[in-house]
């Protein structure tokens, strides 16, 4: 069933004893909206707790100070997950197709496996939804529950960068500042930092980047080695997915991951009017017309030409090349 | 005289045949600022006219379908320019001490140069002043106006993401967008596009990036050399200035650029608690505690170890190596 911001919260009143939980590999959005509402209902007395896969060293602050010991949970809600099937469920004993009485959500792709979702597609970030939520809850926006909600918005707005940013993400980040939030500190943590490993990476990627096709096609590989020798995670990489479809020209920009040997995961980012879903999908993957992926099993030669191939086969076809 | 925003409008209603001028090597804030001022006299009949040292080809869009024949101006008006040492008059026939009635400012350095400032030093860009003006005036925020503004603004807070972004700027950009500007359009030209000559360069420098001491200073070299290569132009390479002080660990982060031959312009940005102002002036330069730069000239090699030892001996008395 699908239900408003004050349904949610009358939804929530409802309940005590509350595990939230989020997507699998949760980011700034997941845990932020995660632990704004735990915050939230904590503060309004009832018991609630937040289970999340993992938890960026940026994020940790967001746990400072909770009460984070077991109980029995008596009502699931989940946020910023679209999909029971991404559902983040380790370490809490449950399955994925668990059932979750409240879903708040941004994803124009949910599937309603809630039995009451709260959900706003207009929304740039979960965390927006997750605000609108504790206003109807009548909870205070602590310093603390402002800077959970605005890592989820500057997450997920890129802060405030991405064509999904709305003047509702700009103003509620101006409420955020208002109520406490250190929006330069997060920031800088988010934004304006690299750990060594990746700086390492980054510059070996960087390094290594092609263009084809008379500059329409700009590719960047991080291979196994790259990883090896940097020592960078996984999580750290997403950013660089962007770069080659920054440069003047380039309306496919590539760029393949080989965290596991010989195992190539593929992002394709595409400029109007190149469609990175065609170019995925000749090779068994999908994705939206500016973002796309798909992955690829062997060497990286093999590799690097099955997606040139894709990249001409497509780009010929809108007449491109 | 120091006025406020109304005084800053009666000024101005009262004035035709304005010359709007700007700071020299205009940034998006200069050009942002005066065209958006230009266009909201133009709109109450006034005769107003922009003259830039340069514009940039994104910002070129500020002046479509302006009328920029001559006249003969009558009073001059200032944005966002601190000291009349910079005032950017070439073409003009005037010199940098002109008249100039009423400035329009966010710098604290601000020298009151003019008859009349209008200085918001709080602003985190010139542009929210000279909105705060139009408002005054007012003016009807067009698309095209909140378009000029939004740069501005976008611009001078890294797109929000620098420590002088305020809850007011964030709520004038919501404003913006709410007036028409279409922040996804410009945020994708000034922030996520390179041209390829500065992808080029980029590669080339971020592959001669070094650290020092532990890791806490690194360095990035851009030299003549590479300038040539690339074929890059100086201004592009602003972006790079920030990356050293990314890594983590670093304290001091240093780009040396070499646009001519055997002249290094440094660039020094440090993380706290160290002192950027106290390295740049050992070496003759100055600025702020987190930015400051200076100039050296000679070799590359004699440029590095002469940075370093500056580096060196500034951490060395804070106690930080």
């Amino acid at each position: 069933m699908r239900i408003d911001d004050k349904e949610a919260a009358e939804a929530l009143k409802n309940m005590d004893n509350i595990l939230i939980l989020a997507h699998e590999n949760p980011d700034g959005d997941a845990a932020g909206s995660a632990y704004a509402l735990c915050r939230g209902l904590v503060s309004l007395g009832k018991k609630a707790r937040v289970s999340l896969e993992s938890l960026s060293v940026n994020d940790l602050f967001m746990r400072d100070g909770l009460d984070e010991s077991a109980f029995e949970p008596e009502h699931i809600v989940s946020v910023d997950t679209a999909d029971n099937k991404i559902m983040g469920v380790s370490g809490t004993g449950l399955t994925k197709d668990c059932k979750v009485e409240l879903c708040i959500d941004h994803h124009m792709s949910n599937v309603f496996y809630a039995d009451k979702t709260y959900l706003d597609e207009k929304a740039a970030a979960a965390a927006e939804v997750v605000y609108k939520t504790l206003v109807c809850l009548g909870v205070k926006i602590t310093k603390i529950i402002a800077e959970c909600l605005y890592v989820g918005l500057a997450t997920d707005t890129g802060c405030f960068r991405y064509g999904n940013t709305t003047s509702d993400s700009l103003r509620l980040a101006a409420v955020l500042s208002d109520d406490g939030a250190d929006m330069a500190k997060i920031n800088k943590l988010q934004f304006e930092t690299k750990t060594k490993e990746f700086a390492s990476l980054e510059r070996m990627a960087i390094g290594s980047m092609e263009t084809y096709f008379g500059g329409k096609c700009a590719m960047l590989v991080i291979t196994h080695d790259m990883f090896i020798k940097s020592g960078a995670t996984d999580s750290e990489t997403q950013a660089l997915a962007s770069l080659p479809r920054q440069i003047e020209g380039v309306l496919a920009g590539i760029t393949m991951k080989e965290r596991q040997s010989g195992i190539f995961r593929i992002s394709v980012r595409t400029n109007e009017p190149a469609d990175a879903s065609a170019i995925a999908s000749l090779l068994g993957g999908g994705g939206h017309k500016m973002a796309a992926g798909c992955s690829y099993s062997g060497s990286k030669k093999n590799a690097v030409n099955a997606v040139l191939k894709s990249v001409e086969t497509v780009l010929s076809q809108e007449g491109l090349l």
